[in-house]
């Protein structure tokens, strides 16, 4: 049949109008747009949330370019245990590069990365991490850097499932995720973890461009190397976003106040405040390990992603508490 | 008529489909995107790039999420002489003000502010500069000063034309951004101005949304004041975009290299050359002031916009130069 192209276009899009509206069941059976998500409260909160923000006319509604929903990564997106994935990076660039750098075998924190001494590394504290970023996420192009993740992200597997991290993503996230973006909802991660070391891959695992992600960072230089443009990654920090951070890194991108917010660990207690102690209908969630079987359990007592003021402002501020054990139908897409 | 809500929807989008569908008019009549452009070089050559970058199969085509243009503000999309509007808000802020400062009455840069002596405003240079935005822009949190910027840039007159400054932003810019948009392109501020002087009105006036505008800003700090958390702005540099802090912003804010920028001074170059320089469809655009009647005519020697080193590299990287006299129709949307 020789249509012209506008014609096909639209009868097609006619054809699938016509069988839509004709069909009451089509209709009227609607999906469950979060279905690895129990029917217990945490949903139900989600669901009341997104619903009177989205009701034109109702006293809650909130127009669409307001509509901001912001997500920590680390332990709210993906897997945080038994180590922050920056830190598997880290440790493994180290790794890769010792034979380049023989004075790391006698030099902490890189003695310790190269052992796997677990101890040492945490007696080196946050300004041993600092090296250890340092020394592997500097001195190289921002687009070096990039291929370098991309690589690492492909090839690297947790030590326990034996998966790529990406796919220790939790799939009731990725569904409330697409569950705002449906509604309406632009989507932020604001992440302490490095914002680089996401980049390459947040489009393709949850959906969230790279102009859509907050995160900590070093400073870049502008160099012509060659005749051509390059952003040269300097070893020194350029801004840390975690904590008091998160709200001045959402201030920063995003310039607006977000209505939602998203977050499982004390680093994000500032942010939730940020978003949620404001006049309109606010929400915030904290993601709370307690399933042990299927992923980890930790809260109060724990290096990575410790819960313990967030978890008592939870209950003052009315944020809802998930109980990944309870919750959740399913933690990992693979499940 | 008692119709149930999917199928009143599905009914109208039928009728509509069916409208196009049965009418060959309505589908081939195209509107030009970009009337206030004459039929020069410039228009062609930004049709011609959107064309083939938007073609699907071409070699040149480009995927959606890949069509960043990075537009910068001061002279590209609103007036910029006599003098930058910033200077005129910090002038503005620091008269406003005066009565709480009475040593500014004997200190420089404030008494040349007060005076009116622009003369001693430019032997203060750069440093001075800073010192006026310092006191004018910090000290309040991020709250107030949206507030202040509100309110000055509805009542803010231009000392020539006496309009508000944003009836002074370019028509056929305006169109640009439009026509950008209706092709996938998502569109981005990159100002060396001030960031939060540019959010509070970018949306209403271009279109561009808060979180895709990138500026030069000061730091803020996150306080909780009497149990509400607040962001404070203190008189310290953040960063600056400008020169070569633009790729680097750009890198910060966007996490992808733009396929399109657009600018109008030296303070643009590196944003050209990071745009343009790079393999695959590119396409950089510098607007040429040269209509003193209408606007201003300006180049290699001005204190505001000085266009000098890229209008070399403009023929050197086959940058598109619109001489605003002869290729725009019109210049301000009230012409």
């Amino acid at each position: 049949m020789l249509m012209p192209r506008h014609l096909q276009t639209a009868a097609r899009a006619v054809i699938v109008l016509l069988a839509v509206a004709l069909s009451p069941i089509a209709a009227t059976a609607q999906t469950d747009p979060l279905p690895s998500w129990n029917d217990t409260a945490p949903k139900a909160a989600i669901v009341e949330f997104v619903e009177k923000v989205t009701k034109e006319g109702s006293a809650d509604f909130v127009a669409e370019p307001e509509r901001i929903a912001v997500f920590d990564n680390d332990g709210t997106l993906w897997t945080e245990h038994p180590m922050y994935v920056q830190l598997a990076f880290a440790l493994d660039r180290v790794r890769a590069e010792a034979l380049n750098h023989p004075e790391w075998k006698t030099t902490q924190p890189f003695k310790a990365a190269l052992d796997g001494d677990m101890k040492a590394l945490a007696a080196a504290g946050q300004k041993g991490l600092m090296e250890l970023i340092m020394a592997t996420h500097a001195g190289m192009t921002t687009d070096e850097f990039q291929k370098v993740v991309a690589d690492w992200i492909t090839t690297a597997r947790d030590p326990r499932f034996k998966k790529p991290y990406t796919d220790l993503v939790y799939q009731p996230m990725l569904e409330l995720l697409s569950y705002l973006r449906a509604n309406g909802f632009k989507t932020f991660i604001v992440s302490g973890g490095g914002i680089e070391l996401m980049r390459p891959w947040t489009e393709r695992v949850y959906g969230v461009p790279p102009e859509q992600v907050v995160g900590s960072s070093i400073k870049t230089q502008f160099e012509m190397k060659d005749g051509t443009p390059t952003l040269f990654r300097l070893p020194q920090v350029n801004f840390i976003d975690d904590k008091a951070g998160k709200p001045v890194g959402i201030n920063e991108h995003i310039g607006r106040k977000p209505i939602a917010a998203f977050g499982n660990s004390d680093g994000d207690l500032e942010m939730l405040q940020w978003t949620t102690m404001a006049p309109g209908a606010r929400f915030g969630l904290i993601v709370h390990h307690t399933d042990a079987e299927r992923e980890y359990a930790y809260d109060r007592d724990t290096e990575f992603g410790r819960l313990d003021k967030a978890l008592d402002a939870a209950a003052v501020n009315s944020w809802t508490v998930v109980d990944m054990k309870a919750d959740w139908k399913k933690v990992f897409p693979g499940d």
